[in-house]
């Protein structure tokens, strides 16, 4: 599961520079203004990278903590890899939409969303794996060490959820929730945390 | 063999993401209404991630049978292959024609029949392995147990023939039947069968 | 190298299912048509397929030969998976022009010309293993066996010449040519033989 | 880690390919012609992917000498992978204005300046894990010698930096030096250099 997971996880993040577009020869415009204005691509690709990364590093610890996989494991994992492979899409959309005089908000909040399902997917498959399957996992772990990592879990959710909602009122501000946990969780104080976690 | 299947399933999987286009900015129309208007490729994209994510575990369950591989088991692996990487042409097309005046019944049936086909390519490998190739099996099993993996893989291949021939009727049931059977092999009864065996 | 190599093939060959687009659907044209009328997308995606993955399993015994490798035999590595990622390149040019008034016959050359590229330096890197590398194999080899080797893999060019020059006449040739040498190295009696060896 | 990172940078390589795009068959110019006009795209595809294989070479050397990884080091890895990934657009972008009146410079620059921003990030972990994570490695290596890595790799920084400098002058002395430095790393001498070492 673990090779599957990891081939999926890393097409989906090298995906993200499909979204960056060459701008196009004849267009009148200078290939610098084209290319600073395009910044929502390059500020998306870089939020959305450093996010698929941190799941991954997140992932690879959650699959490395079972001894084996049963069947309900398996579908929960596909899909948390349909929602993370899904984020290409969102980034793109995040990106062309952010200085549209419409559709800026619901691309923001669709954006922020899809880390929030990602997230969501993240925790019901980490809160199965450690109170449903905890006689799977490689190395007992106290329930209530257990406990411990689901409630931070838990928390991290918060920030998606606050990001989406506030896409409403600028979708910069969705940008910079999700680039601000980004950078929370690549600290080296996060260590052990992380935004699907 | 494992690494390579694993990898070309991954990559597959991953680009349905490419079927889902960001919609243009200068289409007069609402954003939420060109995205709602493209549901049928969000529901083609869930109904073919989750078949092809079967369709792994599926295919790491038989490969995992083996203890080792010959010529004919890597040029069948390779046709069950070729029609699982055709899976993200067949979902766009079906997508993009389920609401078209025209060419949506035929559109839906190459979409179940790409299942269909690589259903039977999957029986087809399996069969061989279970009966022609047995002593390559890692553990030996008797001949009535793989008589009855495949009688169920036969089965398997039902749903799909019929979804096939009732895309004359409507695309709309076709890609019902491609989803039921997708949620079929997720639940948790459905363990240890799938769309392909 | 042989996860990394295994990963560039396995992209290269799944790539190839982009090539096949969805025909436009306000083309006034029925889908049937359009479909028939791209034939040489899905003949040129079956040979490619097919050819590619040969080369992988002839790629797997090659490197599974191997004990250790050297810089000398990563560099090779590196310049026959270039030539292996230009395949879905060629693949499409060959499909795009295969029924254009002009420039069939030089498309139709490039893309039996790749495949020779590919096959040359398949020759090359396995001659370089077998007699100047020999030490770093896993089994000792006899001479006269990795002799025996090379002149196969030496003939197993011949085909792809012939095809590269026969493009002048009809570009159909050169795609029958490239169809009969995957369909050859696919039947069991060829196992052990290999397009590129 | 390393599986991941290998299928990051197999993916990255691959997508090369994407950059060279089969000629339009209604533009009144032979095949030939717009083949030959494109040369840009091989000479970009051929520098990159040299570029981007001997990255993984010492990339896959570098993380073999680790033992196990810690945050800061995912961390840090990922933002290598991060500028591999933006490779291909670059790449693209470099290819596409090479022959433009306006622009040619600043792509040129664009272009030898992510491969200096990866050998910036290469030698940064580089740096780090000899310096700062001397314990994870899986062999004692003396002070001497892990300094003598890190300038060699600091040295190895200066051609690209040259580069980027030039493209003022010509975008051609980018390109050329882009790949004098992958073939000098491609040659038997070079064993154990590397552009971003």
């Amino acid at each position: 599961m673990e090779a599957f997971s990891d081939g999926v996880i890393a097409v989906a993040i090298t995906l993200l520079v499909l979204d960056i577009k060459v701008p196009p020869q004849h267009a009148g415009e200078s290939l610098l203004h084209q290319l600073l204005h395009d910044w929502p691509h390059y500020a998306a690709y870089v939020v959305s990278f450093m996010t698929i990364g941190i799941i991954w590093i997140n992932h690879h610890a959650m699959i490395g903590r079972l001894a084996r996989a049963d069947h309900s494991i398996l579908i929960l994992n596909l899909l948390l890899l349909m929602s993370i492979v899904l984020l290409p899409f969102a980034t793109e959309l995040m990106a062309a939409y952010l200085q549209s005089p419409a559709g800026e908000s619901l691309a923001a909040g669709l954006y922020s969303g899809a880390f929030l399902l990602m997230s969501v997917l993240f925790t019901v498959l980490n809160r199965h794996i450690l109170l449903e399957r905890a006689h799977m996992l490689r190395t007992e772990l106290p329930l209530e060490e257990r406990r411990r990592i689901l409630s931070r879990a838990i928390t991290g959710l918060a920030p998606y959820l606050i990001a989406t909602i506030l896409a409403v009122l600028s979708p910069y501000i969705t940008l910079a929730i999700c680039a601000a946990v980004a950078v929370f969780y690549a600290l080296p104080v996060a260590s052990g945390g992380n935004p699907a976690s």
